[in-house]
């Protein structure tokens, strides 16, 4: 016998698009979420980047060369991509459409640029903007984390302005102060938004 | 300074309305959210019944005659009110204000057609269906209580399959088949709907 919510609930999943400037700590949110929570499927993307320490193909990034890569674009194989820094990033479209036909909730974890791409193909998705504390955290989390040389810092900075100016585009916006307490907060938007009435939008 | 993230955070606080057929729990799902947690404001609502044992005015409810409460509805100070078996209830409009525009949520347990017209209003509010697992559990539920009679019971079990068609205006459902799971739900679309980003609609 099915249950009167059965009746309203939404059949699919949600897809989470986790977004904001370049090291405000998204990586590391959608890491944790993970790692807490079994009903939420990573959302694999592709790049032409190469492999960092410990990066595994099919698990943190589908490797592809540039030329793999171009011929998945003109087969229009993506839900975004985008050139960055001399790579190609993008994210398959099938494979995040197999998660959320199946009822499961799929997180995407991407740039300001690139969200706004999915959400032109994909209006129904859950977008959250993670915004730094201020401008000066953010030099220094990127700066910490030293896979970027000075140059590369102050290009990544210059954009930061843009991307918070679209921030109004989004859906939430969670503060990464704290990393548990925004994880938690996510966790609640993920949560709520799958008691979100069938069909309603406000 | 301000941060980056309280430029776009909403001022104001918003109107939870926690609603659904009679003997669903709402009651009690509201008691333990304000149990817990001390950051929600209860909408104390205005009646005309007599108040049961250790109810107290101002607290549970504004108790009033129902000359005054037609004074009220006169001065339109009510954001809904009517007159369910004989009594007249209503939401006070200024108290609801006093609270959001401080940027507290104000947390108001409701009937559904109250709920609708209270949506009329404010639809701005956070509109939250709490269903039953099945309509015999609900049954149960509201013989259980007591405080009704057979006809009574039955003049609610009535109304319910209307109640629940009214379902797809609300924003979320929350189904009570566990008290503790309910409430968490909800704290959980309570906490969520703050990092909304203001003014934004979908």
């Amino acid at each position: 016998m099915s249950s009167i919510a059965d009746v309203y609930r939404k059949e699919k999943g949600n897809l989470i698009v986790l977004s904001g400037p370049s090291g405000v700590g998204k990586g590391t949110i959608c890491k944790e979420l993970l790692r807490y929570y079994s009903d939420i499927v990573y959302s694999i993307s592709a790049t032409t980047r190469k492999a960092r320490l410990g990066e595994v193909h099919g698990k943190d990034y589908f490797f592809y060369s540039k030329d793999e890569f171009l011929k998945m674009v003109e087969e229009d194989a993506f839900l975004e991509w985008a050139k960055v820094y001399d790579n190609y990033y993008g994210t398959p479209k099938l494979f995040v459409e197999e998660i959320t036909s199946r009822g499961k909730d799929c997180i995407l974890e991407i740039d300001v640029q690139g969200a706004l791409q999915v959400k032109e193909r994909k209006p129904e998705g859950v977008f959250i903007f993670i915004v730094p504390p201020s401008k000066e955290e953010l030099i220094r989390r990127i700066t910490c984390r030293g896979t970027e040389n000075e140059k590369e810092v102050a290009k990544r900075m210059e954009k930061v302005d843009d991307e918070i100016a679209l921030l109004p585009q989004y859906d939430y916006m969670v503060e990464n102060d704290n990393l548990q307490k925004a994880v938690e907060l996510i966790r609640c938007i993920i949560l709520a938004e799958r008691t979100r009435i069938h069909n309603h939008k406000k």
